[in-house]
């Protein structure tokens, strides 16, 4: 059934970014209707991610205000503009930060998920056109997209590519997680570093990647998983999803490293590390207690803009390899759909990260939350 | 056949490095016979390599002096110790630095060439028992050996798992060379890279290793194989070798980085890069000419003492991969023998990397001849 509103714009609420370092506003955008290859979705739920909050500090060089953040949400399709073959009106979808056209020479390679249709506009916070779809009604301005999804909006619009369709059977106030953080750490155990059953595994950081690399590295048959954050009160939970050890460190010994501590608790090093904070100092870490031989390093957080991260070359020629992951080298319109059956089936838990939830209304909050440490993922309803 | 020196000492010529930076000093030496595990060589033919003059050069924290360098050598089993069991008197054999013991944990791991059986003491330049064979004849004073091999001498004493037994129907002062430099750049690109058909490479430094490398990719069917050198005169054999193309990092303009000049002439980056110099610098140039979402930079070069790579973690996360090779992940023992064969078969080229044979008693010369760039390799002969 066609929308009311299809083909006109759509007055919502929106939480904009005006200025970096600066609490969201809520109030009223009016969503222009999707152009070619664009489609508008109703986002029913989305969750607050560290990246939104990294943008939201000045930190990210590419991100301009104002704008309309958030990159973890799902919704229904509301209408759709030409051209749009994949998704029609009252499609569920899950919106994708990392695009999958099927047609560029990145899809094509079959070696990587980095699409590069619409990369250098979503950059700039533009539509692959060039434009933007959100003016605001306060003053007439345009407001900026976000990692080509802007989902803290009840409207958006996103490029099809951008729109990974999945069964509409599935709760969408769950599985928006899987548009960034449940998704990125459990790739990134699976395909990235392709796990293998018996493997010793460290994973740094146990925010919503790294507790996914930690169910990832269980569902491949690790049979040591160490668990490492300053944090204790995120242990609980990463033994759930399949931590054979917690380590805190701030409890490695003065004149020891930690890097020296993993390597002795694991006789020579880790198959497989992966740094999930975006510390460019842990980076090294992570790489250095890889074993000797074949320890592969997998670099997932996100740093910030120009730091380095830096070893000796020695490192890597007596046999450790350092890679990096983004969103878990999953190709999202192929590959979530196959998400939400693991999560159906109860293999794939996306409930535990869920650590509370609250209306739109209440966004500002959510970050609170995501910077004091108490919350996993806070899932904001627009209901 | 046995020695007529089995069991006893025998007195031969070595060139001895007395201290860094000073020529070598050709004088005799007393060699041990071997014990337990150990195996006596007749070197008959042994080149200079980079890494012996790296360590002369004093900027190798590990080297000990007065020592035996060389570990580019061949020759004929003498008179083995009790226990050898894999070699006899009259054996033709390449002297290894990477030991094959075939019983370690690294070994047994299959996933890695660095036999962990000999190298703590072959690192303080003593044999497994800790102790050394080599005494000066002109003060009585000890000698250390030099990375398992010490080559630079007409006999020598070796571990057993540093012996790589090959075909007495090979000539031994070419295949010498498969004891470092030619086997290190072939295996980085077949065994370490696994470069494949249709690929794009980029090598770094037209050594031996570098040479090699290209060779493996050509045997691998790369398509495209930039040889990159600031010296041009490498450029000829590098053609020969396989190089598709050649490039002088002098001809870049000014105003371009290096790593921006090949990703322009491969129209985003190299699958495969190649870093065969040893500076850290080159090695960050390396990686980020690499192609995004899956192009591979090996390091082979070794950096001098306490020097750090660096680059922005953007790099991985966007999907290069950054690894090492140590002798060209070739297991010595079990694959020399095969590379012998691909040298008879005409597949493997050796030959186009003696640039001159000299006389054991001008090996200063030959020094010279590898700072000069002039050579490639200039093989020492004892008749």
């Amino acid at each position: 059934m066609p929308s009311e509103h299809e083909g006109r714009p759509i007055t919502c609420r929106a939480a904009i970014a005006w200025e970096c370092n600066a609490p969201l506003s809520i109030e009223e955008v009016e969503v222009a209707p999707p152009k070619q290859g664009e489609v508008r979705v109703r986002i029913t739920a989305t969750s607050v991610c560290h990246t939104d909050a990294y943008s939201l500090s000045g930190r990210d060089g590419e991100f301009a205000t104002p704008a309309i953040l958030g990159h973890e949400g799902a919704g229904i399709v509301e209408s759709v503009g030409p051209g749009v073959t994949s998704v029609a009106p009252g499609d569920h979808v899950v919106a994708l930060y990392t695009a999958e056209c099927r047609t560029c020479r990145m899809c094509k390679s079959n070696k990587t998920n980095l699409c590069s249709s619409v990369r250098t506009t979503q950059g700039q916070g533009l539509m692959p056109d060039g434009t933007r779809r959100f003016t605001a009604k306060r003053n007439g301005e345009a407001i900026f997209h976000y990692m080509g999804c802007s989902t803290f909006s009840e409207y958006t619009v996103i490029a099809e590519v951008s729109c990974a369709k999945i069964t509409p059977d599935a709760p969408l106030d769950t599985i928006c997680l899987l548009g960034c953080g449940v998704t990125t750490g459990w790739g990134a155990a699976l395909k990235t570093a392709q796990v293998e059953k018996g493997a010793t595994v460290a994973v740094f950081g146990l925010g919503a990647v790294g507790l996914s690399v930690i169910q990832g590295a269980r569902y491949a048959g690790a049979q040591r998983i160490i668990a490492i954050d300053t944090n204790p009160s995120k242990f609980p939970l990463a033994t759930k999803l399949g931590a054979t050890e917690t380590f805190n460190p701030k409890t490695v010994p003065e004149g020891k490293t930690l890097q020296q501590a993993i390597i002795e608790m694991t006789d020579g090093g880790v198959d497989y590390s992966f740094e999930c904070v975006g510390n460019v100092q842990l980076m090294r870490t992570a790489l250095e207690c890889a074993h000797k031989g074949w320890g592969q390093s997998i670099i997932i957080g996100v740093a910030g803009a120009g730091e380095e991260i830096a070893t000796r070359p020695f490192q890597l020629v007596t046999g450790r390899v350092w890679k990096g992951s983004a969103f878990g080298g999953v190709k999202g319109r192929t590959e979530l759909p196959g998400l939400v059956e693991l999560y159906k089936k109860g293999t794939l838990d996306i409930d535990s990260f869920i650590t509370g939830t609250l209306p739109f209304a209440e966004i500002n909050h959510a970050f609170d939350l995501l910077h004091k440490g108490d919350s996993i993922r806070t899932v904001l309803s627009f209901e």
